[in-house]
């Protein structure tokens, strides 16, 4: 195909008549972006694969749904932050399936039309996608967290339930437009519960003529104890104290077992069913892997755990197939949690070991691990909870931390002015710039 | 309703025993925001009424569409707009018919139900829609530029076209995905030209690998035998002329017959159908009023024209029906031009006089009349065309008198903050900030 040539002409460095080592990376997230970097002077042609042409920064997402942010703002064209790596190719297409015998990736483009892609070294960094626990059915009620697409729909759905319940007629009604209820207590699940808390109490302040926007519940629904499990006590209970203070309503060790567009099923451990009344409900519960990464199992005869995380040995590579890497989300090396961090740290790994085996080092790579550089969750303007090794931060310095923490990761010099720009206004006096959305149903026609 | 009775109670100023009159405005684009704001200090309860939540800046759409501006640059919530405008109350619905004997709006909510809205004044504000003259089956391939909606399917479409000719394995589909027709060559079909040829000859300079994105053509179809026809000689050649530097193709006088995924039939004066291969094809060409116009004008017996504009008095009343002021796009009066600024005169105009009716003004209103303060058309970085009465300006000159005029209208301080700097980056470097587009097909899941 026209475009492997091309990226092999532009692998440069090498006599032409040398055919450069060929690398393809799947999916384009911090895992694939890393490792893409990590190649950048090796003399490799490498194919970086997506089904979005975006590189998502992820952890400020919720921010886009809640209408802090831009999309433009979290996501860069892949092929933008890559314009200089002149040995990177990238490809809007999925891939479907991995011949792991005859070296080739295959792929489906937007169209429908297919694409081959044979690899020297596989690199697979394609993250993990939402999961319902079997309850797919649950998605159309409950929209998860994990694309641009996803926030664009939470936008949407959170701001027109304050003008639906604007113009109710019934007061039952008006209630039920005024509850959101948010299954998942991890970083995301508070991270918008905090959202919506302000956006009830300070954005819409004074804009609506019949009902009071702060009158608007939140409940937050979590199946273990705490909230933000993975920062450990102190900070899981200063978390809990600060959302009980926004007037977040947690509702732990509950399971939901129901989904509806007028509310949610809830079974709590003495096992009792209660329904909760709620228009909007937003699910940010649990992960699994994407059907490419059992297809990759299938063709490599890989482990995968239950939530379909492939097993890989302490360098990333897979049992008997040293050219394939698994990285970021999607590995299952020592349980190691779904954060940016690690995706970054494992996707360099990988680029690396593959440039040095390119460049002929014999010595067996170390074993991958990760340095804990520590995780933060935003709560609500002013208050984060922030831990690094044995420092645990709460309010507002770990605020501030979160902030350096977040600025110094976001891609380019111009998002960081302009996410500084955004944080600025909304901290001080609530206004949302991205409260705009389109109607659900696509193109449609006149005002009034 | 409770709204009702809330909006009622906000507009103060009177005795409690009091009834305000009520004013039922159907459209928050220009003429319906400017007929609310000009009722601002009148002793009357004010409901502005709009299918969609926010007021669109109409005149940077295309910006929005081409990446360069996000939607909440030019899309601010009707509600936050009018905040301070304690007599307004802002709701999300589709004004649906018209009872002008009982004096009663009748409208649709988003979930179906409906709503009842009693006036003693109405103005109709409720703009145009795309028209494709009878042909509604080419919507679904050739989107037109009226909403927000739009303007996001737009952007998908081109940027995703370059991303599908650099993995096309066909040079022929190469070929016709770098492909371009616009349909129509008014303001907004000239700007989007400009657009595309920036975005291929600048925007996407060195990003891709394969293909080279500054071969991508751009063919300009209008039926009459100038672009930009409104503004005149000799703006029009000026325009023709720098349109074909920028590497525009124009096919004047020609009508499109036919448009599908692959392209369109073109019919030009000779009789002669000719078929372009083009995978993406963009409508600016007409525009029609939407159903509530033709409701309107059966329950009050007024007259419309060939695109469902409704004939309006001197004053902007219906005949018979000194309670009804129609104002905006869909106002047929001395056949004056669809521009925001005879939006905005005539939305004023109406609120104003429904203002001096209510105060006891006995003497009659003077007739409309349209103070002509030009017309601008932008058509690249750096390129423009004004007509301002009998000035005529184009080039760089052009350029500056439509940066002033488009910011001095920007509602809000921080929006022309914002644009001066997405202006300033496109303009020096071509970056685009806002090039991340999602999956049509709804929420989907995992990368890769």
């Amino acid at each position: 195909m026209a475009h492997q040539d091309e990226s092999r002409a532009e692998a440069a460095e090498l006599p032409a008549h040398v055919t450069p080592r060929r690398v393809v990376i799947v999916g384009g997230g911090f895992a694939g972006l890393f490792a893409a970097r990590a190649l950048r002077r090796a003399p490799v042609a490498v194919t970086l694969l997506d089904r979005r042409s975006h590189h998502l920064f992820q952890p400020l997402l919720y921010q886009c749904a809640a209408g802090i942010l831009s999309e433009g703002q979290i996501a860069q064209p892949l092929r933008a932050v890559l314009r200089r790596h002149h040995n990177v190719s990238c490809l809007l297409a999925e891939a479907t399936d991995v011949d792991a015998g005859a070296r080739v990736v295959h792929a489906r483009r937007p169209d429908g039309s297919e694409l081959a892609l044979p690899y020297d070294d596989l690199i697979v960094a394609v993250g993990m996608r939402q999961s319902y626990f079997g309850h797919d059915e649950f998605a159309e009620h409950a929209p998860g967290m994990k694309t641009l697409n996803d926030a664009l729909d939470i936008r949407r759905r959170l701001y027109r339930a304050f003008e639906m319940a604007e113009t109710a007629a019934d007061p039952e009604e008006r209630r039920q437009w005024l509850t959101f209820a948010l299954v998942g207590g991890g970083p995301t699940g508070v991270e918008l519960a905090g959202q919506i808390r302000e956006i009830a109490g300070h954005t819409l302040d004074r804009e609506f003529r019949t009902i009071n926007p702060a009158e608007a519940r939140v409940l937050l629904f979590e199946g273990s104890d705490e909230v933000l499990g993975a920062f450990g006590r102190p900070l899981t209970q200063r978390a809990a104290r600060t959302l009980e203070s926004l007037g977040v309503e947690l509702r732990l060790g509950t399971r939901v077992t129901g989904v509806d567009a007028h509310g949610l099923d809830v079974l709590d451990r003495d096992g009792t069913t209660t329904r909760f009344a709620a228009r909007t409900v937003l699910w940010t519960a649990g992960v699994e892997a994407p059907p490419i990464a059992a297809a990759l199992a299938r063709a490599t005869g890989a482990q995968t755990d239950r939530a379909g995380r492939i097993a890989v040995q302490p360098d990333l590579t897979l049992p008997g197939h040293p050219e394939i890497r698994v990285t970021g989300d999607v590995m299952g090396l020592d349980r190691l949690p779904g954060l940016a961090e690690v995706a970054m740290q494992t996707g360099a790994y990988a680029g690396r070991h593959v440039r040095h085996s390119v460049e002929g080092r014999k010595k067996k790579p170390r074993p991958f691990r990760y340095l804990d550089l520590g995780s933060a969750a935003y709560i609500c303007r002013g208050r984060a909870v922030v831990k690094v090794g044995r420092l645990h931060l709460s309010g507002f310095l770990g605020w501030l931390v979160w902030l350096l923490i977040h600025l110094a990761f976001l891609t380019g010099f111009r998002s960081r002015i302009g996410a500084v720009l955004s944080w600025s206004v909304v901290f001080a006096s609530g206004a949302r710039r991205e409260r705009a959305f389109g109607t659900p149903e696509g193109p449609a026609a006149g005002k009034g």
